[in-house]
């Protein structure tokens, strides 16, 4: 098969980005990579693992002839970079990108990309707590789910076209609206970081009597909190992006505890048990 | 070394029950153990396996000349069912249990127990979501804390002897007032189970345009929420018994949540991204 794209811009040589040019390669998708990225040393890393033939570290000095830009970078600087980039994209030239906010990056693309430069959002949802060129692997997305969120401006080829990339390095594709998106990750993936964030510092902040309290912490807490050595900056930004739905199904997080905690004070054992057994069966479902 | 038991009665044969009896035997530690509980099906299983040499299960039935009363069942039950154990238990019988609160036992066993009968209050910290005889192993202590949880009642040569067990099975032991220990776990533990439940249940409760959510669940919300799968009426009781501790680090958690909230409503990335941050520090001590 021929390769789908001759010059690919990585902007943002990390676990996602890294491992998607390791499988784009292997599988002959593309001839050419080149990164972009803030840290030499670590697209020097990519370079050296044969993740990309060579980068560049100035948006002014991306190469001609791009007909892929993938946008790999933290969410907040996914549509002002590209911006940035944009003075030296050809027409027809796709720009993607794997932001675990899709919302507010549609609508920033909407806003800059020309009519001849087509976006379509993607978010392959393969993340973990370790970041940067040293964590990708190849198969990463073997298996897991990459969600696109096109609109009704989305050009269909090219739609087409980031289809058939996910899906040969593995991925169940699924399309869906952005919105959509945002609501569920909100629930599934940005509520869980900022529950864990806020436990790990419940304990942090509790002094007992000198008693060094995180040497207590067995593989239940370990295994709760270990999303909370998640990047701070970064969760941040996707806080911020995806304020509104994470705001909502935080307020309903915040209302189940409040909940549980009046049943503990007025010791109503049978309401607690039934909210637990719920959540037990509702967990029994993902297992 | 000679046995340090002739007779033990295990009541509550389970992942802690059995393991300690696993143990127990196999270190010489104990000449005959008899297992009590409400479902024969287990006792049968554990019998089977060589956890324990025998069973009872109605509580009249306990046979005579027991010198150590092991209570390994759901927290509430331990103080009652000692209670109901009492009047055939010989002076100079120790009792302990394995309980993941302790003021409540502790006050509750000093109320029942007569002063020839020594109570010795434990909590192996060696959980998991898995239950019954079927989830019981050896070395399931080995290198786990075990706290003791003594006051100034305790006999000093029950306190040794318990000491000295669970140093035998390979447990660190460590010895602090039942208040602390309430409050330690409460943090540690007991918050992050209602945490779990909570974050699984305002997952249940979304509906998105009939969307299955639980589909979109990756290894991060598995992860945190394997112990939502823990036993609900085990966990209730522990709630309802440790409620002061647990509220109080409930409250905490909750504040720091609607703090959270606040910031995401205000954008005021650089508190999020401070409170992130200080997650990630204390996660680190722990790693």
């Amino acid at each position: 098969m021929a390769a789908m794209f001759n010059k690919m811009v990585i902007a943002g040589v990390g676990l996602i980005g890294g491992s998607l040019a390791l499988d784009m390669r292997r599988h002959g998708l593309v001839k050419e990579i080149i990164g972009y990225g803030r840290s030499e040393q670590n697209l020097r890393f990519a370079r050296k693992k044969g993740m990309i033939d060579g980068y560049f570290l100035r948006e002014s000095e991306i190469p001609a002839n791009v007909d892929f830009l993938m946008m790999g970078t933290p969410v907040q600087a996914i549509v002002p970079l590209t911006a940035l980039f944009l003075p030296r994209l050809d027409d027809g030239c796709i720009v993607s990108d794997v932001g675990s906010v899709k919302g507010e990056i549609v609508k920033g693309m909407e806003r800059i990309l020309p009519a001849g430069i087509h976006f379509v959002g993607a978010h392959p949802i393969a993340g973990s707590e370790h970041w940067g060129a040293e964590a990708a692997y190849t198969n990463l997305f073997k298996g897991r789910r990459c969600i696109l969120t096109p609109n009704q401006r989305t050009q269909r080829a090219a739609l087409k076209k980031m289809k058939l990339l996910w899906q040969r390095v593995g991925a169940k594709v699924e399309i869906m609206n952005a919105a959509q998106h945002d609501r569920i990750l909100g629930l599934v993936s940005h509520l869980p970081h900022v529950a864990a964030f806020a436990l790990v510092n419940a304990l942090g902040q509790t002094k007992l009597e000198g008693v060094d309290i995180t040497g207590y912490c067995a593989g239940g807490f370990k295994d709760i909190t270990r999303i909370a050595s998640s990047r701070p900056e970064l969760w941040r930004d996707i806080c911020l992006l995806n304020h509104k739905a994470l705001s909502a199904s935080l307020g309903q997080y915040i209302k189940n505890l409040q909940r549980m905690k009046r049943w503990i004070d007025d010791s109503d054992g049978r309401s607690l048990e039934d909210e637990f057994a719920r959540a037990n069966a509702t967990r029994g479902e993902m297992a």
